[in-house]
C-alpha cells in the first residue's frame, strides 16, 4: 500500500446497516474513494460520504441520478463492486446478478451476502479466475472473526483438514443465557429479540439455515465441494431443552449449535466446557483442524455493522496489495 | 504460487526440534529446495532430507563439507535463510549475526528465535527494509498460533489497540493444573518436568522472560515501540498460591500470566472465566483489541517441533507468494 499512490475507487451497492458501515470504514482509507452507492431508491453518484450518512439517517432519499445498481456495475469506471445486499437464500438475487455483472465487466467484488454464494459459488469463482478479478467474501462468514483469508493467507502452510465453528451469534446467546441462567428457550429467545439481538422471525437463525449457509461457502472454498444449501443436514435450536443443557453441563460440556464443514452438518453437539470452542454470549467462533499447525480457533464478534465492514474493508485493501 | 515454476531455495541453519520440523514439512511443498543443513557440528549441502533427518535421529553427524554458517549464509546462493538456532536473550548470538548477515547478503530470514529480534529489532527490520529483502517471524510468538500475520494480512482494515495474550504453555499448563485440581506449585511444575512440559531448569519459563520476550517482539512490530527485554515489567507464576487461584475462582475468574503488549507487563491476572482467553493446558492464545473489528482472539498450539515449523512455512511460503 506505501507504493500505491493511484486511488482505488469502490461501488457500495446496498447501503443498510453494512453499506453504510463501509462508507465509514473507508473515510479512514486516502486511497479509497467510492464512486457510486445504491440503495433500493436509487444511486448516488460521486457521493459526499458525509452527506448520504446523514441522509440514510434521516430518512432521506440519497440517489442523485438515474442509474440503477446494474447501471453502476456495469458502466461506472471503478474497481471493486462492494456487495451488500440482504442475503437472499432462495436464489441469491438481487446479490447474484450484481456479482455476476461485477465479474463479467472484470471487476473486483468484495461481499458479505451469503446469497450469491450458497446459490452459485462454482460458477461465480470460476468467472473471477476466467475474467482475472479477485472475488472475496471474509464477511460472509463470522463478521469480524477472521476465518477465510485466516485460512488462505496466514495459514497456507499447513492442510485443513476440518472447521467447525459457532457461526451464529443469535444461536450462541440464546444457547448461553439458557445454560447459565437456566432459562427457557422462549423466555431467552423473547428477550432476544427485545434487545435486537434475534429478529422478529428468528426462523433464519435459530433453525440452523443461517449457519448452513456459512457451512456451504466454506466447504466449497475450502474443500472443492460444489455444495449448495440442500447438502446440509440441518438442526437448529428451537427444539433445546432446559434439561439436556444441564445433564450436559453436568458432565463437563456445553451445548453449542455447530456447523461442521467437513460433514456439511449443523446441530447442536456438546463441546467441552474448557474447549476454545466454548464461547458465550453473541461470540462466534471457529476450530480449524490442520496436519502440522494443530488445530487453530479463532473467536469474535460474528456481527456488527462496523465490525462486517471491517472485514470488507480487509478484503479491499488484500485487493488493493496485490494489485501494485 | 500456481504460477511459479522456479525453485525457491533455503538454508536451514540450527538442526535442533525446530529446523528438523522444518526439513520435514517442505518435503511436501515442491517448489522448496532445501540446499544446506547446518548444526553445531557442521554444514550439509545439498543434503538429502530423508537421510539427514536419519543422521540425526541416529546422533551421527550431518555435515558433509568444511563449510560453517556463517559461509552458507554468505556465499551459497539461495533465497531464504531459515534461522533456527536456540533463544540467547543475552545477546542474541549467534542468531543475532545469521540474521544480520544474511539480510546484508540480501536473502530473505525466517525465524523461530527470539534472541536476534529482542536484542536488535530495529536494526534487523531496518537492515531488511533498505536491502528490499523479508525478515519474518511469525513462529517466535505463539508457536502454530498465528498472530503476526494474521495482524499484519488479515487484520489490515483494522488498527490495533491493544493486545494480550497468554503466550508460554508451560506456565499455562501450570496455572491450569493448579487451578483445576487443587494442587500446588511445586507438584505441578515437578510432574510438568516429568512430562516434558517445563524445562529441567524452568527459570525462562516460569518466571516471565520467555513471555517478556514475546512482548518485546509484538510491542515492536505493531506500536513502533523500539522496546528491549529490560523495558518490559515483569512478574513470574512462581509465587502464585493455591490461595489465589481457588479466590478467584470463586468470583468467576482463572488466573493466566498475561503478556500485555501496550502496557510491556508480564505478571498474572484475572481472566473472567467466560472470556475466550481462558485457554487450558499447554495452550496459547492472544486477543487484539482493534478499532473497528472488536476483540479478535485466536488459539493454538504454542509450541512444538511441527507446529513451529509449519509456522515457518507460512512465513516462507508467503515470501515467495509476494514475489511471483
Amino acid at each position: 500500500m506505501q507504493n500505491s499512490t493511484s486511488v482505488f475507487k469502490l461501488s457500495i451497492i446496498g447501503f443498510g446497516a453494512v453499506g453504510q458501515g463501509v462508507a465509514k470504514v473507508v473515510q479512514n482509507v486516502p486511497q479509497l474513494k467510492v464512486v457510486a452507492i445504491a440503495d433500493s431508491k436509487g444511486v448516488a453518484l460521486m457521493p459526499d460520504l458525509e452527506d448520504v450518512l446523514a441522509r440514510k439517517r434521516a430518512g432521506q432519499p440519497i440517489a442523485n441520478s438515474d442509474l440503477t445498481a446494474l447501471d453502476v456495475i456495469r458502466t461506472v469506471e471503478h474497481d471493486v463492486v462492494v456487495e451488500v445486499t440482504p442475503t437472499n437464500i432462495d436464489d441469491g438475487e438481487p446479490g447474484l446478478t450484481h456479482v455476476r455483472e461485477a465479474l463479467k465487466n472484470k471487476r473486483n467484488v468484495v461481499t458479505s451476502n451469503k446469497g450469491p454464494l450458497v446459490a452459485a459459488f462454482s460458477e461465480l469463482t470460476h468467472l473471477a479466475r476466467t475474467q482475472g478479478v479477485a472475488l472475496r467474501y471474509e464477511a460472509t462468514v463470522g463478521g469480524a472473526m477472521p476465518i477465510i483469508n485466516l485460512i488462505r493467507d496466514t495459514l497456507a502452510g499447513a492442510r485443513v483438514l476440518g472447521i467447525r465453528g459457532v457461526l451464529n451469534g443469535t444461536c450462541n446467546y440464546i444457547l448461553t443465557r439458557m445454560a447459565e441462567e437456566a432459562l427457557d428457550y422462549d423466555q431467552v429467545l423473547s428477550e432476544a429479540q427485545d434487545m435486537g439481538i434475534a429478529e422478529a422471525d428468528p426462523t433464519y437463525d435459530v433453525t440452523g439455515i443461517d449457519t448452513a449457509c456459512k457451512v456451504v461457502i466454506l466447504a466449497n472454498a475450502f474443500f472443492d465441494r460444489n455444495a449448495t444449501f440442500a447438502d446440509v443436514n440441518v438442526t437448529g435450536i428451537d427444539r433445546i431443552t432446559q434439561d439436556a443443557l444441564q445433564l450436559a453441563r453436568q458432565r463437563g460440556f456445553v451445548v453449542k449449535l455447530i456447523g461442521d464443514v467437513q460433514e456439511l452438518t449443523v446441530s447442536p453437539k456438546l463441546i467441552p466446557l474448557r474447549h476454545p470452542l466454548n464461547v458465550s454470549g453473541t461470540l462466534n467462533a471457529a476450530s480449524i483442524l490442520t496436519d502440522t499447525a494443530g488445530e487453530i480457533t479463532v473467536a469474535g464478534k460474528g456481527a456488527g455493522s462496523i465490525e462486517t465492514a471491517s472485514a470488507i474493508l480487509s478484503d479491499i485493501l488484500s485487493i488493493m496489495r496485490s494489485r501494485d
